[in-house]
């Protein structure tokens, strides 16, 4: 299924999902299935993935006319992010495609040696915004605002001392992270301020569920600037996959249902560019990964 | 007021506060008082800092006698963390002491020079555990576990770009913290896995309004391993005071309302000690904050 969080000029956010260019409000196809379903991504994800089979059988039984009542068309939506409110940072993983390491440490103060464990850190709820929106810009803190395409994975259950070959099992979907980083704010090594920043996490419009991607690890993702391609890569080139970011997360940390973990960007960021390169008021960033679709996002000065 | 989470054998975590050595159920004192009060900490913390003084008020009227049906013993109850599941990744603050900064640049890989601005990092909700409850050693991760006293802040209202002469009123009251930390689980200079293992932020039990604290830069905090004092020092010698961290915190972010930050900690760490000490199985850990209270807790290697 393709789900996403939406809203209309009349309503509060509220969960849909995707159906033949419309977008269908999922409490109210709950309603006219006789299948109580939530208003709400987060409330979704706590069903269980097994609600997702379940969902795709009764809409298989639903009739063309029956979705008229209950959806709009895209157009008329306005797509936020999926997850807009998180209940804790983002997990986001560092320096996890190759290329990446290299340009990092010619360009930042990162190591050149591959990191032997994930690298990880964390983005705050406040840093989550939606296709279409600002980036914001401060310069009081930042003169180098960075780009970082990445496939964000969503937790579908509590999971500890998960082991790399059931990984996926605690999957729900995956969707889109842009992981806008200031070079410049680091503190004390901290990526915290230099990723954490409002605003500094474009994520969605798509969830997709696992079951619509077959192989999460062979999708081409890319970003472009100004309609300039500046990454191009595929999941493939991860140094640490996701079976293997879950059994390490899961090991530091309890996950979560409704967890986001934002997989790391390839090369091609700015800061790895010759001449360096930063974001700059106005400017059109896209990011796309494959089967998920894509986000863009505009820079604007504070 | 002194606020707490508690539950009994037979309950779900309720919110409460002390009054004459009794523990006060918060929601049932609003239904005796004709004044609806929620059953949580947070929802408590989302109405607002003046509530506070009406709840105040309101036990002022009350007579001893009404409070009886509505409370337990301090001994019946059992202490959960004040935020048992904050709504965002804790935020730390590191290097926030002189001496303790001394001590790190000995010990740890971190700079000797006083940091310019505060150093952030985070903790996941899921490090959250109560007094009395058990810190885990994973032996897998660590065998450098090491405590850290702190005063917490618990943020009462959005904010940002909160100037530093108007950081207090974003506070709604202070509890304390242990901010565990896993010495030897840093990656690529990053804190996240060596400071956000679960169990590492025994928090609580009290959240003490800032009314009944007239300066919290003036508050002795102590910490003892198996009752020998290890830390011992007082608010006054933060490098970056409350009103500073909050101005800075919200430049960066978005304070929200049930945001805790944890203000750093004091010399005398098990890394900056010679010989270096590391927490052991069934070693005792008991954090001390003047007008705050105590939090205890006994290492457990799993």
């Amino acid at each position: 299924m393709k789900l996403l969080t939406y809203q209309t000029k009349d309503s509060e956010p509220r969960l849909g999902f995707l159906h033949d260019n419309l977008v269908v409000d999922m409490e109210d196809f709950g309603n006219i299935s006789n299948f109580p379903l939530p208003d709400n991504m987060l409330d979704l994800i706590d069903l269980g993935f097994e609600v997702i089979s379940e969902i795709t059988d009764l809409i298989a039984e639903t009739r063309a006319v029956d979705f008229e009542e209950i959806s709009i068309p895209i157009e008329e939506a306005t797509f936020l992010a999926p997850i807009p409110k998180p209940r804790k940072n983002i997990i986001g993983i560092g320096l996890n495609y190759t290329e990446h390491v290299a340009e990092s440490a010619r360009s930042l103060d990162t190591s050149k040696e591959l990191p032997q464990q994930p690298v990880i850190f964390s983005k705050p709820p406040t840093t989550v915004t939606a296709t279409n929106t600002n980036v914001l810009l401060n310069r009081k803190l930042t003169n180098q605002l960075d780009w970082e395409v990445e496939l964000a994975v969503v937790i579908g259950k509590k999971g500890k001392y998960v082991p790399k070959s059931d990984a996926l099992d605690y999957v729900f979907g995956y969707t889109i992270i842009n992981d806008i980083s200031a070079r410049d704010c680091r503190r004390s090594g901290q990526w915290i301020v230099s990723k954490g920043q409002d605003t500094f996490a474009p994520m969605g419009p798509i969830l997709v569920t696992k079951d619509e991607i077959e192989n999460p690890h062979n999708l081409n993702l890319s970003l472009t600037v100004n309609g300039i391609e500046k990454q191009s890569s595929n999941t493939k080139f991860m140094l640490f996959n996701i079976n293997d970011l879950i059994e390490d997360l899961s090991t530091v940390f309890t996950l979560e249902p409704g967890d986001i973990i934002a997989t790391g960007t390839p090369a091609g960021v700015g800061a790895g560019r010759t001449p360096q390169e930063w974001l700059q008021e106005g400017d059109v960033v896209k990011c796309t990964v494959e089967k998920i679709g894509f986000i863009e996002n505009t820079v604007k000065e504070i």
